[in-house]
C-alpha cells in the first residue's frame, strides 16, 4: 500500500499549483481535472466519465451457469450507480435547501442514463456547532424528496468535523437505480437532424441561491426549478421515444452540457436564443448580476436530443410533467454534422456565435 | 416541497443545541443522534441502523413474471449498499492515507454484511488550496487500495470549497456488493455458546493517526492496521463457517461494537482482557495519551461471534489472512444469555467489570 508514486502528477504543477474553486465549476478547468488526473488514476473499462451515472452488470442468481446454455434464465437487468457531493450555500433558499439538492440531483443523474432511481445512500458531514434544528430540517427534506421522487434512502453515515474545518453542512448522496429498457442514452449517439429540446425555463435555480447571497428582492420570489425528473424521462422511453442525448442542466448550465453532447458526437449543435425559455425577472436578475443564464445551474431541468419523429410526442409527454415545474418545455435547436464538436447559437438580432463551454468558475457553491 | 415541519426537533434543544463533536464518535451521542433525530425521518423498512451495510432486492430481468409461477427464472441475488465519509486529519498517516481509507472502509462495510465488494463511488470535497500534488497522490492510493481489494471505481464527483470552508479533503465513498450467500449475518442472530473472535491486534489505526497528530515517536513507526476484510469474510461463507454476528471495529472501537452486538441480540458478551492482542508498543502509547485500546478505531479488524464448532476453521481461515496484515486472529470470548445486552471484562487480575459503550469521543476525526 505504500508503494512509491511512480507517475508525476499530470496537472502542470508550475500552472496549477493549488486546486482552485474553478476547479469544481463545471466548466473547462473542472474538464481538464477529472479527464487528466482523476480519470487516467481510476480508469477501467466500467468507468465512464462522459455520463452523469455508469451503468454496470449485476450478477445472475447463480455465476456459474452459462446464460446462453440456459436461455430460460434471463441475466439480471443492469443497474446504474451514481454519487454527487453537495455544498451549496446557503443550506436555505427558496423553492428548496441542501436536502431537496442531494435527492434530486442524485435521481437527477440515474434519469439522465434512462434508468429507475431506487435506493439512495447519504453521508453527512456536519461542522461542529451546527444547530441541531437545522440538521433536523434539511433530513426531513431529504426525506419529502425522496418520497416524492419514489426512492428509498437506506444506508446512511454521518461524520462531524470541527468547528471552522467545515460549513455547516456538506452532504454526499449516491444512487442506485435500475434499466428497465434495454436502450442505451449516451451522447455519441447524437446525430444530425436530431432536435433539442429542454423541459423548461432555464436559471432559475442559480439565480434564487444568488438572490439570497446578495440580498437582491424581487417582486416575487425567485423559486428555484429543483425537482426529481425521472418520472418525465422514463415516460418517453416508454412511450418509445428515442432519446439519444440527455443531460441535466446543472453545474456549467445548458451551454456546458450542449458543449459535452457536441463534442462526444462529433457535431454542431445548433441553438436560437430567441427560443431559450428563460423567465422576465431571471433575466433581469442576470443583468443585474452580469450573469449569462446558458451558464447558470439548474436542478430541475435537462436538454434532450431526439429524432424529430419523436419531438411532438415529447413534448407533450414533457407538458404534462410541467405543471408540477411551472414552466413549458421546448424545442430549442437542431443538431447538424460537423467536422468538429461545436455549439452555436443566433442570437435574438439573427447574429450567429460560438457558445463555449464555461472555462472557470461563474458561480461557486450552487449545489 | 415547501411543506411546514409538523414535528419539533426529537433531540433536546435544551440540552444539544447544537452538533458537537462527540456526535460523530462512535459512541452513544452518535448513536441517540442516528436513533432519535437521523432514522426517524428515513424510516422505511429497508433502512436498517444496526447494519453497516443495508442488503436489498434486486429486480428480475422481467418484472412482470411472477417467479413463483416460473421456477426457471430466479430472482437476482440481493445487493449491499453502504457509504462513509473520510474525514481523517491528518490526510497522510504510517500505513496509508486518506484514499486506502476511503476505500478499505467501505469494502469492509460490504463485507460486514457477506457481500462481495464490486463497484465504489467517490465524492471529493476538496478546499480551494490544496496542493494539486497532494490530490493526485491520494487519487493514487484509492486506486491502489481498489486494486487489492478487487473492486472497481465506477463514479464519482468533485467539489471544491472555498479556503477556509473545508480542510483540505473530505471523501466519500458508497458501495456496492452482491451477496453470493444466502446466509444473513446479523447481531440479532448471535445467540448463548456462540464464541467472539477478532482478526488481529486491536489499536494500531488510531495509534498511528494520534502519533502523527502529537509528534509521538516510537522506536519502529507504528502503522495502521488499514486493510481490506471482504476476502477473509467471504472465505469463512464460503468455507460453511456460520457467522452470527460480525463488525469492523471503527468508530467507538471493539467497546462500542460489542455493545451493539449485545443490545441487537440481548445476550451477555464476555470477554477476557488477557486475550485482547494489543501490541506492546500500542499498549505504551496507549497509557501515554490515557487511551483505553478498547475505544481506539482500527481499519482492518473485526469481531465475529460464530458457534464453537466452526471456530477452529475460522482461525485457520483468518490465520492464513493474517500474514498481510501481521498479526494474529484469536478468541478473546464468549457469549452468554442475559436479560439484557451487556459487554463485561474479566481482568489481568481476575475482576470482572461492565464494558460500556463509548460515550462521547475519544479520538476526533480518526476515518
Amino acid at each position: 500500500m505504500n508503494n512509491p508514486i511512480a507517475l508525476t502528477c499530470p496537472i502542470s504543477i508550475q500552472r496549477y499549483p493549488h486546486v482552485l474553486l474553478a476547479h469544481g465549476g463545471g466548466g473547462t478547468l473542472m474538464h481538464q481535472l477529472i479527464d487528466q488526473l482523476i480519470a487516467p488514476a481510476f480508469g477501467n473499462p466500467l468507468l465512464n466519465v462522459q455520463q452523469d451515472a455508469a451503468t454496470l452488470p449485476w450478477p445472475s442468481s447463480n455465476p456459474s451457469s452459462n446464460p446462453s446454455s440456459n436461455p430460460t434464465s434471463l441475466p439480471s437487468p443492469r443497474l446504474a450507480f451514481t454519487t454527487d457531493s453537495y455544498v451549496v450555500h446557503p443550506l436555505f433558499f427558496p423553492g428548496g435547501d441542501i436536502g431537496t439538492l442531494a435527492v434530486n440531483g442524485t435521481v437527477n443523474d440515474l434519469a439522465m442514463v434512462g434508468a429507475r432511481p431506487l435506493y439512495l445512500s447519504v453521508g453527512l458531514i456536519v461542522e461542529e456547532g451546527l444547530p441541531m434544528e437545522t440538521l433536523w430540517r434539511v433530513v426531513q427534506s431529504m426525506q419529502q424528496a425522496a418520497a416524492i421522487a419514489n426512492v428509498h434512502i437506506v444506508t446512511g453515515d454521518t461524520k462531524v468535523v470541527d468547528r471552522g474545518k467545515g460549513d455547516g453542512l456538506f452532504i454526499n448522496t449516491a444512487g442506485i437505480g435500475v434499466m428497465e429498457y434495454p436502450q442505451a442514452i449516451a451522447p455519441q449517439q447524437v446525430q444530425p437532424g436530431d432536435v433539442v429540446l429542454v423541459n423548461g425555463d432555464l436559471g432559475r435555480h442559480g439565480i434564487a441561491i444568488m438572490a439570497v447571497r446578495s440580498g437582491l428582492e424581487f417582486e416575487t420570489t425567485i423559486e428555484s426549478d429543483c425537482a426529481p425528473l425521472a418520472d418525465a424521462v422514463l415516460e418517453m422511453l416508454a412511450a418509445g421515444v428515442e432519446i439519444h442525448g440527455l443531460r441535466d442542466l446543472t453545474r456549467g448550465g445548458l451551454a456546458s452540457a450542449l458543449n459535452e453532447i457536441a463534442a462526444a458526437a462529433h457535431v454542431e449543435i445548433a441553438i436560437a436564443e430567441v427560443c431559450i425559455p428563460v423567465q422576465e425577472e431571471v433575466r433581469g436578475a442576470c443583468e443585474i448580476l452580469g450573469l449569462d443564464p446558458l451558464y447558470i445551474a439548474n436542478e430541475g431541468r435537462f436538454v434532450a436530443c431526439i429524432p424529430a419523429k419523436d419531438a411532438e410526442r415529447a413534448i407533450a409527454i414533457l407538458r404534462a410533467h410541467s405543471s408540477s415545474t411551472g414552466s413549458e418545455p421546448c424545442i430549442i435547436g437542431e443538431v447538424k454534422a460537423a467536422a468538429q464538436g461545436i455549439v452555436t447559437m443566433t442570437s435574438r438580432i439573427g447574429a450567429q456565435r460560438m457558445v463555449d463551454m464555461l472555462s472557470g468558475e461563474q458561480l461557486p457553491r450552487i449545489c
